[in-house]
């Protein structure tokens, strides 16, 4: 059984186990096979890496998070590289200040105050997508707002925000959300919603889960497609309504582990 | 012989009898090779799931049934999964009103209610394919028809109605199609039709058999696309007009099983 | 070897021989490797039809000829199938009148009379690609001509024609060039072009050999593509003028070979 | 090991070594194990004439090169042939007239007077890519100036110029840049920018080293892409503003290595 193989068998055994189970009671005499919920959230996030290089939700830039199920003011996020080669020795735990215990000559992501500050924020959100998704950077660039076309995206309901970094920051900048202050900037933006676009830049994407936050990140992505098709043919559109996305996005998420299963196996068999 | 490369020749097997073989008579003491339409039927629906995937009409949503050829109450649809990872084991035995005698916490399709209502209310149909497929929803959406353009979608002549489920329901809902009367309306709506779209959802496309159905989900999906790019350039279009749509369709149907063929050997070959 | 290994070196050898080698004279008792044209025209055909379906030029559907260089009254096409799938035990012979030697049985292209009446009439033409890809719909099913964005389809510089079957029938037909005088009605509309499309169907593309009808089918396509994206710009597009396709359609025409050979290690690589 | 996983591996060496190590002092007896830039050099071009081909920036045709890291009067260019196919035996040293060494009947691209002329012209250019970018051929045929719509490509913050070789020629042409004096004009066009435009053909992109050359090709591809997606929409556009751009293309300069180590993978993987 190779590594990769490990590592997705055990991101799928997560999936399965919605809550990290309490050890029961043993025997006496035999030790416990320990319930290893971080070793679980490392082997997710490795697979949500692969998952959305996959579905080109990221290329060589973007990055995802999962926040420690032992310890909420800790999230595991791998070291700066592209997701797609990312594995669980290149995973760091960091603390909502940004800091790892790594070796001061890790290179760390530039951007993970947006994870920091946004866990730190919104003690609902357990993972958390960064991605410069294609379709999404026209609608940061405009002011049009993106709006759910279809059920699979119904979660977009309560709208998607715009960051302008130019006016969190008073200034012109590199377009990186790399200090706290703008991360807590962005997190404000975002609010309680599930998402917020970034001007001249990407966009962030949370969820209960990472799965959740996968799944919104490919929808979202995809609504962004399709939108701009629809706006092209040049009729009235009708989105759901908010009464629909409401109660739309309320069965979905009980099906998020239905792509993820799908997903798991197109990584594992590449 | 692989599991899947066995499904794969029967479902190819099925193509080539048109119609259930009635077992011939015997030789004395020499036991009848079983004519075995149901399983024909099974490994053709498990075949249709994985070229739906392989062609992108389904992701990890969206289904396909058949018809029970031996009894026309019945039908053949995967439990609850991702389309691109049926297995036979996975098919389950639906009849009209839904219900199947799998474990009572087997999870079920909640919109198997499109498939059970149209095949009561459509004798000439006997596959049947529900999808998200990208360049649907912007026609869903908006008020502009679907015609065709050409003469791969010829079928699509007598036009393509638009299912408003909120106008079915009277109310607000999450979209899905997940009970009779939802079922009903639907099938009211598609008439005799060969497609419907489903505003802020999908479409629901049928066909004589599941191989026609497959085909007609993948060109109503092509002429979506290619309509769309036609309406960008801004000149008056031509589609075919009713007689072209009508005398090209009879044509086509002969060809189905072309294009099956091809798509079986894609799906094989993965 | 296998045996598509060995019909892809058949026609990599072929591509480096520009003519028909004749037999030399050979040394008495040693008998003469056979130089075979016919192989080697066949040979390519197959190839032909893999690059087209790996390079999405044709889908099921589409068909793609030689004539054959022993015999200008003959060309070599596939029986009735998908060309992904066809081997060089399935190419036939066909004259231009669209008979064959094969079985009563045999199942033909329908539309072989594109390819016997374009031999009939174009003596410069030893290779015919007939395809649906999908950006040439548009254009076909529009008033508006298409024409050279980019050096690389300067081909295009004379202009395409648009083939109406309405008006060659004087009726509602199937749209598909059927019988021999359709073929004949087509030839004409396409007259000296290299290309021509073909109103709700498709097109026909041809050349001085196969390796330059699959050459510019895969180019008229990416113009056609490229087209349609200029104008949604919006701008005012700067097309190649006439001088400037002529030349650069000289200069291209040596350079078809360099396209051929990364095109046959795609499909010997698949 | 392949020569193929040899060749990346000495690419990927080549990576890390930002600078040819000079030769240290040996101890007696024991020859040096000789840094080898040029043999980087060569396993680097022929890397990204792979990572070009894998993205679809080049298709059978384009090209890119690299400067001598051991003399400034030197490139390395494939001989003529697709990129996809070059391997180290193909790459050959050119002067800055387009001269080599090889046998007299190799064919030379008839375009290495763009690369021998932007060298000569650009003493900071390492690195250089000629390619027909599908996205780049609309902006190349409009007077719509291409801008940075997002980070990843603001690099083109100080515009792309468009080369108008009807105008250079002050004739019409073959669009071909296959003379030292259209390469000078070229290269004049192209001032300090980092890439051009070329109308009706396509676009040159430089940088420092070929990573970044490579890294440039690809983000203008997508910018081009994200550009043509958001005028559709309709909407007022804000680009990076200056200082943004400026910005953002000091921090980006710093993270190319990340790109390319993916994209290394990626042909090694095939």
């Amino acid at each position: 059984m190779t590594h990769k193989t490990l590592v997705l068998l055990v991101a799928a055994a997560g999936l399965l186990a919605t809550a990290p189970s309490p050890s029961p009671a043993q025997p006496a005499g035999k030790p416990a096979a320990p319930a290893n919920p971080k070793a679980k959230a490392i082997a997710d996030v490795v697979a949500a890496n692969h998952i959305l290089a996959e579905l080109g939700v990221v290329d060589g830039f973007g990055h995802v998070s999962i926040r420690d199920p032992t310890d909420p003011n800790k999230f595991f996020l791998a070291r700066s590289m592209a997701p797609e080669l990312v594995t669980t020795a290149d995973v760091l735990e960091h603390d909502l200040d940004g800091n790892t215990t790594a070796p001061a000559d890790t290179k760390l992501y530039l951007e993970r105050f947006i994870h920091a500050e946004i866990y730190r924020a919104r003690p609902d959100v357990n993972g958390i997508v960064h991605c410069h998704a294609p379709s999404l950077i026209p609608f940061g660039a405009i002011g049009i707002p993106l709006k759910p076309l279809y059920h699979m995206s119904s979660f977009l309901g309560p709208g998607v925000p715009v960051f302008e970094i130019h006016k969190a920051a008073n200034a012109s900048t590199d377009m990186l959300v790399k200090t706290p202050e703008l991360g807590k900037a962005l997190a404000k933006t975002l609010g309680a919603h599930p998402a917020a676009l970034m001007r001249g830049h990407g966009a962030v994407i949370v969820g209960r889960d990472v799965q959740t936050a996968v799944f919104r990140a490919v929808y979202t992505e995809m609504n962004a497609k399709l939108q701009s098709q629809a706006m092209a043919l040049g009729g009235k559109i009708t989105y759901l309504d908010a009464d629909e996305a409401k109660k739309s996005e309320e069965t979905n998420s009980a099906l998020v582990g239905r792509s993820w299963e799908l997903w798991l196996k197109k990584v594992r068999d590449k």
